[in-house]
């Protein structure tokens, strides 16, 4: 399994039986990733298309959660996608997930239409403007919507969703109005909304986002997600996402 | 004073200095008109419209806690715009607020393109297939969209606001994605969002948004604005919101 890793990488137990391979500068797996694997769904059988898969994080989650679903990951970077492949064979995972370099903005040209049951999407956060971009250009276009709009990852996703297919996202907040807009624009109707923040009383700094393709307007807004108890440890649900 | 109540009717102190005059069955202001008032903000010399004003009861609340601002507000129910009229005079408010008679559908028609700074709403919450119609007409207007669409009560308030004018509505959370879709379809780019749960923990049963004539992209998600504590006080916030 040595071969596996390089040095300068971490491998890091993500306990739940699995591993994750994670480099020393490249964008690393954050608390959005473990929130969105237990926010999303995968029913047996279906097929899960998650898009800009970084290193693989939400599909190798969501498959030691739900124990079923195949996993499609689609990453532009390529130091990511040797990350991601490399975690795949590290777990035992090559049946269960492949990983796809490619642009989530063409994803549409790369698969069939209408060809998953779900999609899922952890994407950079700043807008070309929100904020300043990281040293390293694979860090920049990781974090950033530098070679990816949200209208365009909506759009992809809404012609590659069947009817009555689910996309499920993390995203910030303050884009709250762009998502819907965008959602109910490429007919993913939004479903639900759960904002998550750092402790009670406090702004969210997380939206977790749910929608439908095809489906009737109805929006649940679901109880906010609250991360950390008054004494700074994990609440109780935080705590059971993390370690079941 | 006493020719300005009418048999069954009640008089309600406001705690502010103002009353309202109320009907015993036409719908009675609620926890959502007060948020509103509170969440909305008027400057000085400013002019306020309120749509679907009801009784008065968001102008002279306003009127009260702002100290400012001149206010018109447009009532679809002869029954409602006649309370209305008459809480503003029993008040001593009629050089602060005039109220119309009028449907918001064609609110377009009424006034000048442009001509408000501020629009507040608080627009009655089911759409035609979301419940059961209340008996009695009067009510029924007044609480269902049978007269009134969300996309029309946007498009009207669209063309009122001058440009950089603010526009601020309570409705249902469930409401949201269709709130922020014709919000931006509009150009009243959704500025903040503040949802509203009964009790911490709970889901919301109230979004307050507010939104900004033509404005660039960027929503402010602030606290969930709790009402109750555990033990079924008022939270310090809604106590001061309430009593000053």
């Amino acid at each position: 399994m040595d071969t596996l890793v390089n040095p300068g990488e971490s491998v890091d137990d993500l306990g739940n039986g699995y591993k994750i391979i994670q480099g020393a500068s490249l964008f690393r797996f954050g608390q959005d990733a473990v929130l969105l694997s237990a926010f999303a769904k995968a029913k047996k059988g279906e097929l899960v298309l998650d898009l800009c898969t970084g290193n693989g994080i939400v599909p190798i989650l969501m498959c030691a959660r739900y124990k079923h679903g195949v996993y499609e990951g689609l990453e532009l970077l390529p130091e990511s996608v040797v990350l991601a492949k490399r975690s795949v064979i590290l777990n035992g995972l090559e049946n269960k997930i492949n990983i796809t370099e490619g642009d989530v903005m063409g994803a549409d040209r790369l698969y069939a239409p209408a060809s998953f049951d779900v999609i899922t999407a952890n994407p950079p956060y700043m807008n070309k403007d929100g904020g300043i971009a990281n040293p390293g250009m694979a860090e920049a276009i990781a974090r950033h919507e530098l070679k990816m709009t949200l209208e365009g990852l909506i759009a992809a996703s809404s012609k590659l969703l069947r009817f009555g297919g689910r996309f499920y996202m993390v995203h910030r907040p303050r884009r709250l109005a762009d998502i819907f807009y965008y959602m109910r624009a490429y007919k993913i109707e939004p479903k639900t909304l759960r904002l998550v923040c750092p402790k009670a009383g406090r702004a969210p700094d997380l939206a977790l986002i749910s929608g439908t393709r095809g489906a009737n307007s109805f929006l649940r807004v679901l109880p906010e997600l609250v991360i950390y108890n008054a004494d700074g440890s994990y609440t109780d649900e935080v705590r059971k996402i993390y370690y079941g």
